[in-house]
């Protein structure tokens, strides 16, 4: 099964290493006739980009993205849209001093071990790279459903969240700072404890949330394709991702139902959104929010132990322009991951009644 | 899509609503040649049984699997084993009172929404009662993975944790108390606190962890299908379910990557194990371990305003027999998904390389 | 993968040996609202009924259809439906003497290369008798789809054809023969033929042609999943199906362009259907027609030489009740599959364009 | 489902236009540690390619592929496979005169109906030239089953067919003459017929036969996913094609059971082989063989009716370079179609028993 397609109607098929020739995918069931504004797909890339701001990796690539196929007069046909981005960063180096070396919390030990071979130029497939594939298909979704709304943000740096609750939020200020915290206090709290990271030559976590706006009802298959099973799976797709929650979440667990359950008004909205938009798996037509939780990156500046190939102990330094903090690039694709899953949701949906 | 299937290689496809003639459900994909104790399948469907304990709903069900294929001799045969658990419940009463209302935070309004038509006699597709189908499925994935061991626990009750470490704890001590929870001071204060709750007619939620133990190395498929992302997808399925997080999940990301990452040992262990068994959506052969987090049940046996079909206000009250904290009987539920996607995994993996 | 689940939408999974308890399966994505006539679907499992007449088996079997779920107040709700048939033919009888024996053109020999083990108390599931489950939901697609008619029919027995165009045929002519030939002339001459061989101890092959009419444009998924190869690999499933051909089929390989193609009516129908209602891949609106191959029955009253699990050579003889000529019984069969394959392109078109 | 994947565990998924940028495509699921012949990988390519002899279209295009991912130091790396062949003849035409004209018999007018909009500067998706991608994933297919030999020749073109039984055909001869007929006698009568059907502005049909050597047993999955049933499949999905049939085919539905059924062997094999390798859709270790009927292409050099979009009538000529029979330029296709076929079920099969 291999792994490397996302969706079910609209179905993105990813390809490609780190520092290969390309990366690119393909998105098979876009519907026909969507209007695509296809600068609008590069500013989304742009959004992921390495080198875009002081607190992100300084990489140079320039991320550009090719249309091969399923789109004419920019519109969409119907049939796959296939897309290219060629890799800057292929230049034959020296690489021997990391062929047989395992980096702690990396996957280069267990690609190893699953596949008895790898390409140790870089992260090879695992690295966060292929996630540009993503924002792409991303992108073309949320031209799809342009009536919805997805609104990701940093919520958190380490231990620094925001004092402000959903609804005292300005989605509108995200992209008015380079950590896309909406709350411009704390972020820049953020960006300091990220710089600080930086200069330490260590890297830290945080957590991306999301709300998306304006969902229609009726979205989600129970039972085992629950709307938020898969708005789950896709960010815990994501790499560094260690913990997803919706709605009330973990705090949740700690409630009593008479204090948890949400009250209908009479137009069948709720007084109170602790169910997150989501009930029995099925959209109810309300605001959809949602916690994503990123590990810290496991590539730091500092000297680790670690062993080879033959299990020896040898010493290692992270080398290169690597993040001191995934969170700020992080948010444009958790956007694109919940857009590809409420565009095959409501493509699904379309078989629910006769 | 319909959602009513789960796993690629090892697939369970399950049917069936509350009030029904009987639910079950089909797994299609199970190696040939598995010796099963059938019974112990059974014992595994009595843990999640309705009134196997004064804190659990007291319902009558007496929930008896019958196999109808697929197995021959007491052996897997390799072809769809089809099963079927008669419903106890299903007379003919008298429903006109809850036909056409809304329980708030339950599915009903959302079924309604999608298909147009509901089965009002009871929770129908979405009550909790379709978990037995899986649990019976889990039940035979453990028999296939007899060497790798599941052992999930309520890990907290409302605000009633735990004070100990994973380390500490002696999974043998689960099945000791009606909570099972491997800490016997904790169940005991979990036990006293769910009674209360009921007495009051309320209800209250709580956190199963689970911790894998002796699992194989190489199990996952990247990109997409990462071995923690379809584990998230599968507790998030289950019902009343609102988060998931592994290994060092929400907590990690307050971490920096120089006290998150888990250093090697020689034989290629770790010396922590924050990545929870899993690298690169690929496990490293540490042990996995997860938590899921279960919203209280929306049925209470308190007075709720809520809306009928009309949109106009009505008063409601839950009846009858319900649970007032789902998590004990959640415990094989969550083994269950896990056995099933760890055997999914195990069987995917043998195309992983020639 | 396994093997038991046909469609990908409307999707039908099944279960079920020969000789154990019961067969049945569920229907997944059968859209919520559709009027079922159950005892029309009993009918339609009636027409593949063994001992229907004095050309086919004269095993019993009552062959009742029970539905467990996914019907409310005789309407689909969108749940998976899930249905059980019975086996009446189960009594413990001594199967020694063919327990290690491997009928020749059978399927003993490749269940048992394949998995190891086998029920062998009779076909088990490479038993016609699995097509059962396909009749039943065939009968529910066929419902679902009420406005396109399928009239498949015995083309051929052994030799004997008809004389007749498709154009000259009368469908309602079908059910008026036990062969369910709509030529009745040719219908009694097959009749006749196939009374002889069974006399014999001998079977004989057919061909069963499908004219579906009335059919909506735009069904079919280019390029992998064209309309004519799902129909043709949902026929090739069929127990003793040898081949498959539409429209013009292996005539038209000696045809040229000037003569096969099919010119335009000015509202785009053709004057000709040589493309047999499919181009591309996609319905056009024109009646849609194939044929399909059924080698003779493999199970025949005569002694053959055959071997055993060790390959020792003995001698064996069909003893039972079996079909001479399979080919009147899988008139119901080849109409269900079509209905299968059609009600599931029909919810996937759904998708073509916004 | 959009339909541009197939395969489950070894799967290809394709994208592009006749006339847009580039064609390509993904394998997803090719096992690890494969060694590959690249240029072996080419030369199956150019076998496919236009302009290869003087009965084949003259177009030119060079038709190289690029891998971009998947294959590192020459051998496979378990991820995923991305390549793409770029177009040659995308160069700006003026199309006004075809923009809204639909070919007799092709594909434009189904495309419109199904789309709503349509790539008209040529046969877009339907174009053939989509199997260019097929064959370079049954190349790499063939070198994953380097022990399985794959056999496709030219058995038929129009009403030329061989004297020939299968035992008597020596492939050895097959690439000898342009028709690819492994019969040098009737290869010379198929390629003087083509030549004077091309002259005449026609275009005639034909059959490919193919037979795959040292099969494994074991393979194919039952019920619905046969064997035989997914090869038909696979066939069917090729441009042009009308009919499968596999072993004794429509000519075994004229024979009796007596004479129909294969005797063992002591060593399992079978005495004849009208089974054509496969018994109850698993291989048994005989040689498979089956025949795929090609109608003659649609565009021909001669005036014919048609319609445009207004449903007026017009009357248009074929213009290019276009092949006057498919057939010798197909059987690559049928080959690289039968190879990705076996690839995917050799993978399922290794969840077939413990």
């Amino acid at each position: 099964m291999a792994g490397n397609s996302f969706g079910k109607l609209f179905k993105l098929t990813t390809f490609g290493e780190s520092h290969g020739q390309a990366i690119g995918g393909i998105i098979d069931g876009c519907p026909a006739g969507i209007q695509l504004d296809l600068e609008q797909i590069q500013t989304e890339l742009n959004r992921r980009k390495p080198g875009q701001s002081s607190i992100v990796t300084q990489r140079k690539e320039p991320d550009t993205v090719e249309f091969y196929s399923g789109i004419f007069e920019e519109k969409t046909t119907g049939t796959p849209i296939g897309f290219v981005i060629k890799n800057a960063n292929q230049k034959s180096k020296d690489y021997s001093h990391i062929k047989d070396t395992y980096r702690p919390s990396h996957a280069d030990y267990t690609y190893d071990e699953k596949y008895g071979v790898r390409d140790y130029r870089g992260g090879g497939r695992s690295s966060a790279r292929e996630t540009a594939s993503r924002v792409v298909a991303g992108a073309i979704a949320k031209q799809f459903l342009k009536d919805i709304q997805f609104n990701a943000f940093t919520a958190s740096v380490g231990k620094i969240g925001m004092d402000k609750s959903i609804e005292e939020l300005d989605f509108s200020l995200i992209e008015t700072n380079a950590v896309r915290c909406p709350d411009p206090a704390s972020a820049a709290k953020m960006e300091e404890y990220i710089k600080k990271i930086k200069k330490d030559g260590d890297t830290v976590g945080g957590t991306v949330q999301c709300v998306i706006k304006n969902m229609p009802k009726g979205l989600g298959e129970p039972v085992f394709d629950k709307l938020h099973a898969e708005l789950g799976k896709a960010m815990l797709s994501v790499n560094a991702v260690k913990g997803f929650e919706y709605g009330s979440g973990f705090e949740g667990t700690k409630m009593k139902g008479s204090e948890h359950n949400d009250l209908f008004n009479e137009d069948g909205s709720t007084q109170t959104n602790l169910s997150g938009g989501i009930q029995g798996g099925i959209s109810n037509g309300m605001d959809i929010y949602f916690n994503v939780a990123f590990k810290p990156v496991a590539t730091i500046m500092q000297k680790q132990e670690t062993i080879n190939k033959k299990g020896e102990n040898v010493e290692m330094q992270g080398k290169g322009r690597h993040d001191p903090c995934v969170v700020p690039r992080a948010v444009p694709i958790v956007e694109a991951m919940a857009a590809l899953v409420i565009a095959d949701y409501l493509l699904q949906n379309k078989s629910s009644k006769i």
